[in-house]
């Protein structure tokens, strides 16, 4: 099977349609880069391209992309209502096939090298790259924005970047990182009573005591009790235990579950783990499904 | 998402490595035709290819492999214990993604002209290409075997051939057909009541009153009784109806599940449903898969 990165860079013009084109151009002419979503928001003056690749592809679309938004984005003229510091705000590398989390770990780190060496942006490294525990958290790193970072990167050692100068040009500063694929997953139950979604909420996610992995909470959607859900680790919390312990919280209110769904998209494996889990298919691997026997273009 | 068929080509050779590599290269070097697996054994004197592409490779593959065995193999010289009629014995296409069983049975039809044109040997149509009731059954149009059928070929309306010439020469006659995609799957029981597993596979198997699309018989392995069944079409008769009802009928005799095993391959749907039933995940599509958004190399 063919080794598979995700990669969601963030960017910080949502308006001009010719720079996000220009953008998303410059990571889609890189071989082996492949763009699957390209979200825009005006009022947050902000634009989310989600591309996935090979190791190297996704390295080089993340680069490619990188300079050509320092080139056409300057932070002194950008206004806009989500946070930001950089022309390219952040850039994630996600594990999604055959790679594993320290992979993405390197990946960010050469990425930042390169960002901090060839473009003179300073990287910030974030998530499971940060080389300091107080790093971990974007919003903590971005905290003051790009003006505000600009004024204390110079002298405060807080502030130092892992690459590139301790100065910020209009590009401003990028933080590059690496984390778990995130599952968007709502359960709706067989009732009007959102107190039992909520109470179901603060029992499964993780900051009430509930699952590691897992952040949730209660509402009423369209006359239906809602459990909705972030899973931000599925090879550490996975799907199947979270749906079965929803279930059975459900059951103490007297209610079932009517039926689940998944936000966007998630990568094969999430499923796999469920089916073998429920089927009890000790010992199966990817690659007896056919599909993942295929090699090289059709 | 690609078009995917699979082609499992059975060959009267399983002795001359020569012949079985020469019959193999000719598929493999149709461009989009893989070859996933070939097994060949000595006392049958035949060999299985499995192999993959888009309809059009598929078809193309399966062509140069039967025009390859019939310019290597001589069946008045063949001598084996399996049942066979042609150099190139049959020719099932199985619908694995993207494609309907129609759309196999097309090509099953558009496959045996080419044959019967083209390298003037007889085909019969058979399973769901088939074009008459009795010719569903493989068994049945082989019945008698190459040196049987050469004998009635010419007068006999019964062994008229679906295309080709009423005569054979020394590459036989080849069954052209469509078929689902048949799953292997074993169920372990924590018992070693062998009893146990046969009561069960009784209930389960079509040809006692179970689901239609189970082949099932109880086995004592290693100690432990094993339900073993064929699925011969999951999308009609689903993995997760036949875990859960073995479930339910093992409790019946105070057993349960320990295990259960996929023996070969699968298509990767076979396995989305099922997550998807256990999870409830009304409204799924399988372009939800990240893996399946990819064009090009899977």
């Amino acid at each position: 099977m063919q080794q598979l990165v995700e990669c969601v860079p963030n960017f910080s013009e949502g308006r001009r349609q010719e720079v996000i084109d220009a953008i998303v151009a410059a990571i889609a002419a890189v071989p082996g880069a492949q763009v699957l979503d390209v979200q825009s928001d005006a009022d947050h003056n902000r634009t989310v391209v989600t591309f996935v690749g090979e190791p190297e592809a996704a390295l080089e679309g993340a680069f490619q992309g990188a300079r050509r938004a320092a080139e056409l984005i300057d932070l002194d003229q950008h206004r806009g209502e989500h946070p930001r510091m950089g022309a390219t705000d952040v850039i994630p590398f996600i594990p999604v096939r055959g790679v594993s989390m320290d992979d993405c770990v390197a990946l960010a780190r050469r990425l930042g090298q390169r960002i901090g060496d060839e473009l003179a942006i300073p990287v910030y490294l974030y998530a499971k790259a940060a080389s300091r525990p107080e790093r971990e958290s974007l919003p903590a790193i971005r905290k003051g924005q790009y003006e505000g970072i600009r004024d204390l990167i110079g002298n405060d050692p807080a502030h130092e970047p892992d690459f590139g100068p301790r100065r910020m040009g209009p590009a401003g500063a990028t933080a590059v990182g690496a984390r778990p694929f995130l599952i968007a997953f709502n359960v709706y139950l067989n009732t009007a009573d959102v107190e039992i979604a909520k109470k179901i909420a603060k029992t499964m996610r993780f900051t009430s005591g509930g699952l590691r992995y897992v952040q949730a909470m209660g509402l009423l959607v369209e006359g239906q009790a809602q459990v909705s859900m972030n899973l931000t680790d599925f090879r550490q919390t996975a799907l199947h235990t979270v749906v079965e312990m929803v279930r059975r919280e459900a059951a103490r209110y007297g209610a079932l579950i009517t039926r689940s769904e998944l936000v966007g998209m998630l990568p094969q494996q999430a499923l796999l783990d469920a089916a073998c889990w429920y089927l009890q298919l000790d010992g199966f691997t990817a690659d007896q499904v056919l599909e993942n026997r295929l090699v090289g273009p059709p």
